[in-house]
């Protein structure tokens, strides 16, 4: 195998011998993937003083290519001055992203340092819940009054041509003292005589959301409507901005991201691994520590049966297998509930239904995995009952298990409780305590043939 | 609560008076999550039945609404006339994926029924890997040869405006005796004179894909440039077709769910509880019985020390409590490993920087969980050494499992195997035995003070 040498190690030596330009061409010439990889091998003061080597225009570039995380522990780490140039060259919606992020003494000294308007405007912007339109939208686009001529709107076009480049140029929107009225596609600009009013050829049936809707309903409509934005308008139908397809998506994978992580312990957001070791120690314990209380809870069912236990020691060597598969067959049930929640194909308040469409597979699982455990614990111990007595807690307990991860995300939702993070340590206590319930006592009542 | 009338309740009730007028004004109006959840609620028959009283346009756009695994049963299910003439009204991407996803004998009789050119295109395009470009491109998009004027395309795109309605209208693309040779946006089309050769105005440094590129290549490509779409060529330079950048994000959130259902034991693709409880069943099970001969492996190490644990019966109390902490701890390794892993912060190679990130999280968190679990059961017993010993085995076993939780996905990528599918239970099945075995030998060297 060639040793070829990593982007991030002829990255360090360009920035030792700090050759600025060298950095920037080899920067320049790196694909994405590669820039993540390399900036996440560099340490905290390495990466400011890459920064620091670059245009505002370079640094928002790479900001905008790294994990969000990482960005926004970038900025708030910079000094206010040079935080406020880089984000300067952001769009607004990822401006007001970063500085809703970053503690707010930092963002308030770098908003200090930005032009009072777009600090206004950012301000405005930091307001909005994230997963609202007015969270996701952004507020570069074009917007002329309905009695400018599209001659006037033309030449406006060129003479900023500059500073709309990073614009959304599919429409133009136009308002009406202020309030919203109506789109224009630039098709239908370029092919109108400049003399023509805006108000001659807006099309007033133009679809607008509102500020406060939420994530789902815009989902919802960018699924309708094939547009490729769509203007937000206030309960005054103000023209706020406008929220782009993409932007959608983006949200729409970071709240599934959140809602996956969360299901397996990780809380509090994305956790990289080149964060500090005690925040991503203390934000696993937090979980962590819960579900070990949990733990004990369940497990105390086995002390109130210590005396079955003694008598009949093999069943200790069965009490993790049916804890342990319960719970798997538990998560898969939860895993299918969350999924169909998030597509839609079932409703909070649909338990009965689930639970019809879960008792079926939990059966027939139960049966196959009670008898392949029955099995081994017969031909281990060469008896019979030992078989009966450990897959039998394992048959019920399936049943069990599939019916309360099936039901549970549901439950939860519509105690408003965040059902990724809570199904799984409810599921497996409560199935910790039915499996180890029904092993010792099936036990107790065969005792005499264990 | 006011009880209010569900969809799907009004629907039927359509259906069962057969008001084909009303169903059709009924649907019309219903927000696609509620498309949604009524056709979840409706049994294949009906859901047929359904289909057979839309026109082929109002039945495309239900199965573009619903999710494609409950879409591909009902094409497979239908009759293939009436099934071609739905596949007609699709996007050429999703006519491939749907026939590409039912079995080869129902695709056949389908494409049968279609017109040979378009089935010739679709034959074509299931060749291509789904997570291609070649498998994620449309064939529907404009090309002109290189000699035609701007007049003729103008009045082209006039005359067949009907045809292209569906197509992607922001590029035209340019061929030279079949090779691609450019593209051309639409203003610079609408601006130019109508005796301009499209050769003389045609963008020639257009960036291009190959149809073979990975669906990593292409997210690649567009996170680095801002296009709507983006031309496939084959290795010899002939146009094959566009991949758009909305169809990618969705081939990539569909990759990550499938990625993050198979951590949690969902194997196979998409489950819907509308699917038969034989295969939901059988799907479950294949994992479930992998992972319960495991645990028996795991278990069999209690059976070893039998003799330990009789002697210390409360021990019992405290094996499946390591057993499933040190698995919680390990997965949330893990998935943060898949997660840093897709985001591209770590590569498969990096086993040594990933193990020394965790070896201190795991010494801190392994540390604190053994001091709780160590005084419950100090306290429990009132025996100092008992809670040495489990605590003692916890912290260590810990350790362990986020040292293998953070590692082991980066081994299987390596490998070709999916870390996703695979880490959970290779992990457990290790933490397990190795937390077994260091409670009960710690209790063996203890035996005589507890």
């Amino acid at each position: 195998m060639v040793q070829e040498t990593k982007p991030w190690e002829i990255l360090k030596e360009y920035m030792q011998s700090e050759s600025t330009h060298e950095i920037k061409t080899y920067l320049a010439q790196l694909t994405t993937e590669d820039v993540v990889a390399t900036v996440s091998h560099l340490n905290e003061q390495q990466r400011l003083t890459l920064l620091s080597l670059l245009t505002p225009e370079e640094a928002a570039e790479l900001i905008d290519d790294i994990p969000s995380v990482q960005a926004a522990k970038l900025i708030e780490e910079m000094n206010s001055k040079e935080a406020s140039a880089i984000i300067a060259e952001l769009p607004s919606d990822d401006q007001a992203d970063f500085l809703g992020e970053i503690p707010e003494k930092n963002a308030e000294a770098i908003m200090q340092e930005m032009p009072q308007k777009e600090a206004e405007n950012v301000r405005e912007l930091i307001r909005y819940d994230d997963d609202t339109a007015g969270g996701l939208m952004v507020t570069e686009f074009l917007v002329f009054e309905e009695e400018v001529t599209v001659g006037e709107v033309v030449e406006d076009l060129q003479s900023n041509a500059d500073r709309y480049e990073k614009y959304n140029l599919q429409y133009i929107y136009v308002t009406h003292i202020g309030q919203f009225s109506g789109v224009l596609n630039m098709r239908t600009l370029l092919l109108s005589k400049p003399t023509v009013l805006l108000s001659e050829i807006v099309l007033r049936s133009a679809l607008t959301v509102k500020d406060k809707d939420p994530l789902e309903d815009l989902i919802n409509f960018f699924d309708t409507n094939d547009f490729y934005g769509v203007p937000v308008v206030d309960d005054r139908l103000q023209l706020k901005g406008v929220v782009l397809r993409k932007d959608l998506r983006e949200a729409q994978a970071e709240q599934e991201n959140v809602e996956h992580l969360e299901t397996q312990g990780i809380v509090g957001g994305e956790e990289l691994r080149t964060m500090s070791v005690w925040l991503r120690a203390r934000r696993r314990l937090s979980w962590l520590s819960v579900n070990i209380l949990l733990n004990i809870a369940a497990a105390s069912v086995i002390a109130v049966y210590q005396d079955t236990l003694s008598a009949v020691i093999a069943l200790a060597v069965f009490l993790p297998i049916i804890s342990d598969m319960s719970g798997c067959s538990g998560n898969q049930a939860v895993a299918v509930s969350l999924r169909e929640l998030s597509l839609g194909v079932i409703r909070p308040f649909e338990v009965a239904r689930v639970w019809m469409q879960e008792v079926t597979v939990g059966l027939l699982n139960g049966l196959v995995l009670g008898m392949l455990i029955g099995a081994a614990a017969w031909i281990w111990k060469g008896n019979v009952y030992l078989g009966l007595v450990v897959g039998g807690a394992l048959s019920i307990n399936t049943l069990i298990a599939v019916s309360l991860g099936g039901t549970i995300p549901l439950i939860l939702k519509r105690m408003n409780v965040d059902p990724a993070l809570a199904s799984g340590p409810i599921l497996t206590t409560v199935t910790d305590m039915f499996g180890f319930f029904l092993a010792l006592t099936f036990a107790g009542t065969m005792l005499n043939s264990l």
